[in-house]
């Protein structure tokens, strides 16, 4: 009450409204995104292109980008990935938005960081089907790719690690901030409706903010899949057991982030599940035994609806081309 | 000379230099390209959504820019295409780069125009795999793009025809103008260096410009590949024959543009020839019959590469998301 009574006399004082509204968002188990201005813009404009530089695949054809998709939530909206020659991918490809707030990366956390993540799908031969040698061979030949090194970090090597760092560095811009829950939480309290807000209330009280929670919505914590009850799934995928080795970690994933859930169908690790609806009834169920009905369901879904934040503004970037000496690609 | 004289005394004076300079290149035999304004942004920008949208595919996954990709010179430098479920396309992919300035559209000009083109794609079994219904049931599905199609259109209905003309009017703005070439052209002659304006004196005179030329340097007309010689493909692909039916249309295909050409690797309808060089070596050989040497090769790609242009500036689409009466993919 005090808090909130300070926030109103406050209210136009814009310099000191940043400093209370952190107060008035501060008791909630969610917490605002912030945007992110990059020490060196130099550096994210190079990992931008190699983000979406399909070169990195022994194809020629796949790029971060394309299970990534920055015009679709960071996404590729199907089940689970196509890789090389078409291959399906064993598991729902996880947002790159806002991922670096999480503990780790991969649904298993088998990666530490982004930059960490950024090497696996180069390499993995059902994925891009790469190798680093070969991705690094690729980049290194054309010089304005090393010019672009040179400008991002003092010198124009050419390795994974500074191409890996670049990706990550980039990544670390795709935040979402902005969202109408993000203006509730600040503050502006008609950002959100009654039905939203009931939601939000339901989603609370249900407990769901136990696992989804910090500014993520998610990303904080491993979980275990089907607390209550076992989540009826054609996946094989052990999630953090493949990592740890433990029997009691079989089923456990890193909580996924709410963040843009509107965007990032279809949902779960096995991408099984394509309306928010089933989705929350199926959390209610497996994860905390309740049982929701329509109307509380709707509610929360209307809630999920306002995680939906400013997308990524991102200026398609033009790729310098290969020459004569840059290593050719393998389509088929 | 004349010419010459008068473009030089009125170098300074701006609004008249647009018409001297139109006069300075009117004897040339490719013309510079135009900045387009788009007349309406709105369907552009419909267009370009569409363009992005990998929901016009089957699987979700291929959109327009899958192939046609605007970080790389409009294509996806890779010999032939890669369609649905990791199928090997018949033939390279044409730039979509200036493609407005083509006489007809694809290597045999069996459309039309942009809009017929992109038709094409999306129902082809080999590329995008889906079907003109499906793709307007999933784009009608979605309420973002009713109001996008009522903003272009002035009324909701989402049909092909709409679709495809605004995808076609995306394209229309895809041109680029502002090449070295185009700054010699316009009268800047010092935008060229000896080695450049050699290949150029080089390239007419043997006789290139005789098809490749007008603006795009190329797209102009239907020309046998293979005039003098034979060239030696693996492909099957008949040419301009699979559309007249003509035994003598066969192996003739739409020249296609030299603008960007630095950027469209690999060459020719086969996409067999990755280096320009060769490229060159080859077109003096079977079109003109002509053994260029290694220095007049070195002087034509020279000029080759001061064509490329001024690349889109685009910033990338955030795609409205599916919801629950959406048709879904089938990646697999």
């Amino acid at each position: 009450m005090m808090v909130r009574r300070l926030f109103v006399s406050l209210f136009s004082i814009g310099a000191i409204v940043t400093t209370v509204n952190v107060t008035a968002s501060a008791n909630e188990p969610i917490q605002p995104i912030k945007a992110v201005k990059p020490e060196n813009p130099d550096l994210v404009e190079l990992g931008k292109m190699l983000f979406f530089d399909p070169r990195l695949s022994k194809s020629g054809f796949i790029s971060c980008n394309s299970c990534h998709n920055l015009s679709m939530g960071g996404t590729d909206n199907i089940p689970t990935s196509i890789g090389h020659s078409w291959q399906q991918g064993p598991i729902n490809a996880p947002t790159v938005l806002n991922a670096n707030m999480n503990l780790a990366q991969f649904w298993d956390g088998r990666a530490a960081d982004l930059k960490e993540q950024a090497g696996g799908p180069i390499a993995n031969p059902g994925e891009m089907a790469s190798s680093h040698n070969l991705a690094i061979e690729i980049v290194s030949s054309i010089p304005q790719y090393r010019a672009l090194f040179e400008k991002a970090f003092g010198s124009d090597k050419v390795d994974i690690d500074r191409a890996t760092t670049a990706i990550a560095e980039f990544e670390e811009t795709l935040v979402t901030p902005g969202s109408r829950f993000d203006k509730w939480l600040e503050g502006d309290k008609k950002a959100l409706n009654k039905q939203e807000l009931e939601g939000y209330k339901l989603f609370k009280s249900s407990g769901c903010t136990s696992c989804h929670n910090g500014p993520a919505a998610g990303g904080t914590i491993y979980q275990k899949f089907g607390v209550y009850h076992t989540y009826e799934t054609e996946s094989k995928i052990e999630g953090r057991k493949s990592v740890t080795g433990k029997d009691s970690d079989l089923h456990f994933f890193k909580v996924p982030t709410l963040r843009n859930v509107e965007l990032t169908y279809p949902y779960f690790h096995d991408g099984a599940v394509w309306t928010l609806e089933e989705a929350v009834k199926i959390m209610g169920k497996v994860q905390l035994d309740i049982d929701f009905n329509e109307k509380e369901i709707a509610s929360i879904v209307a809630f999920l609806k306002t995680l939906t934040g400013e997308q990524p503004d991102i200026k398609l970037p033009i790729l310098p081309p290969s020459n004569n000496k840059t290593p050719r690609p393998e389509p088929f």
